[in-house]
């Protein structure tokens, strides 16, 4: 067994989730409740499908982030996995919709951060271990900083 | 600290559900949602007792299915992870109500392929990384493809 | 990349959830739904703030708790991953309705063992592979098990 | 405004489930979350269209409860409520996933008693106020009841 | 039929939810459920068996809320409701828990108010059609009512 | 008792929520989950406090739509209700969030159509007990009917 780490190309000004899931229905069904929780969201998704042919899935509506998911899926090569490239909509806007398929396992991100993919090889195939998302944290934020953190998400409009 | 893979020995015609929970109670919690979501389901459960008396604890309904999720449960040997092998029912149908089971962490995979589970072991004990599920993708998928991926997901009756 | 193991240094008599979330925001959204899940329950969480000034952004509303969940989420270093230590409350009691926190993606574990998280770090950071939680099992339940195991459920008010 | 009783008229032993939801995409959501919860399901569903066509939108996969369904449907002719007629599955196996479509406001009932629906009817339409779900209860049980309650529920192996 | 109006006898200082489901293991789930949930509640519960013998179905772990809410559900007599009295807990802690029960259908309010229950009476039986829920609204907030609003909510720490 | 209908008075393209929820903090609760949901949504919201104060309480970020809900949620006058006008977002993107929120009891209606709510009013206050959502359904669907349906689901690109 070989642990690598491969490192996600996404498409600039995106933001990604990458899960795990356990059927080809996921194509379809990532679709769906991608369009139908957030008008106007561009993406694309793509699902290593990990028996009979074995194929990178993918479905979307935007060609630059279906093709860019289905070729770092490939990358990743990991066995039921399925990877979201999207625009106009955020990771917030779209989780809980995906974590409620009956077919989603788990999420290992979502982020806009840049994202390194820790993966397990056997001769039988790849597994994804776990990510690492964006930077380590330097120290333990200070008052100041918690007041600018309070006010960023009040700014944002995300809370009252 | 070591990383080890260990081979799931699934029965035949089954599938299979891991993941990590936190509480003794998931035994019987994981026997009920199962018998109550899929009439006629077959299935055996374990659960990796972590403090204690620190032993497997299994529930099912199929001795065959009970057997074989206490023999690989204790073969991956990973603290407050449970095994779920499965007939007469399939993860999509019992997957959600698994995740909304109050003392469920989350899930590794749901699947019909042969897994490897990947395992850290210490001198304290052993904690699952993730799992190699079935093989890697090999290309992605053509317009045929596509064509055959949704006439399939329609043909089993699973989407209009 | 140099794959490690980091034990959390938990207070006495805690309960801790770790988990993956990808949002500043989730520090105050845990605190709230800690908060209005269980009354009287006391807590520290913190969260690794995975880009730009990449703090430990922490909230709870007990000192000793909160000091400790700093303090271990930045020794694991692991970008959008969170730690809370809880008393007068159980991860049962909060479990779910963390897991439906619009921006969690998932939880590593739910535990009152000690616990030894296997992190991979790379030079553009951390993220975590899973974790040990406790210790393994260390043979199959016997029928006098099982009844104990039935019987301690019911002891406790958990089951009928 | 009148208010008036309509009694469903159910095909013979056979559970429904009657709810409000807004959207006629619901007859397709609706059959796909039945057929994917539980394998063998037989099922009939209607939804009345409240604008544009006003028609009864109708799935399934047995063509006596699909009838059934639009027939009753029709009597009802409450704008945006739908109806179930199920064999081969429970309301207890689907109640979850249907309560967790994107487009379901809620549910009525969910039963196999004989059900009347308390209808207000305007100018405008109609709308279901609420259903009588059986009979009265006539008292409150017995120690020797409750020992007959808590047995027959483990007795079909819904609880241990 | 007849509509009629059924206040709710409730004891001195609880919450009540009242809510509609369809299955006798209702009594035992929303017992553990409750349980579970928050730790130290004290509670009574009733639940309108609505076929075969027609008994309140009651659980509970304190016998005032438990012998009133047998009592008042008897006097609603509405086929397949249930009704909840609690105290060291409030329904904004268990409300989703019980929202998620399998069985579970609706809630029709969870109030610390005076509630009228409305009700219609057929030859059949009893279905409740709504709830009134405390006191009916007398002007819209103004400026001064918002501040005092927010800060009520942040004063007892339900938010930051 | 009598039993009256209110018929809602939506601003022009809106589409609108009616709900029961149960605390005050609903207001700010339901402002958060429909702004983290749907990015660019526009909406005011009202909900009829039934104790204390009494007051009608409103968030929102369109001021026409919060006018519009304090007016319609006053005319409404059922305590502890709640309502929504909405623009650029549809009750498909937001129902889901709003039926996970700790405090919602359950949706009546989720609609563009003329609504109508039928309350009951009492010497205490007053509650809702349906709606009639837009117009009854004139007859079941003809094969080129659902053609027709199918056919529309997919053109708005909701389903594959």
């Amino acid at each position: 067994m070989e642990i690598i780490s491969v490192k996600l190309d996404a498409p600039k000004e995106t933001n990604l989730i990458l899960g795990q899931t356990h059927f080809i229905k996921s194509a379809e069904d990532l679709y769906e409740v991608l369009v139908t929780t957030v008008p106007g969201i561009k993406f694309g998704l793509a699902f290593c499908e990990a028996s009979g042919k074995c194929l990178v899935r993918s479905e979307g509506n935007d060609n630059e982030l279906k093709k860019a998911a289905q070729v770092n899926a490939l990358a990743l090569g990991a066995g039921h996995s399925f990877l979201i490239f999207m625009r106009n909509g955020y990771p917030i806007n779209v989780l809980n919709a995906i974590k409620n398929l009956q077919e989603v396992c788990g999420i290992f991100c979502a982020t806009a951060n840049p994202v390194e993919v820790i993966i397990a090889q056997t001769e039988q195939g790849r597994g994804i271990l776990g990510v690492i998302d964006g930077e380590s944290p330097k120290s333990i934020e200070k008052v100041e900083d918690i007041e600018e953190r309070r006010s960023f998400v009040r700014a944002i409009g995300y809370k009252k």
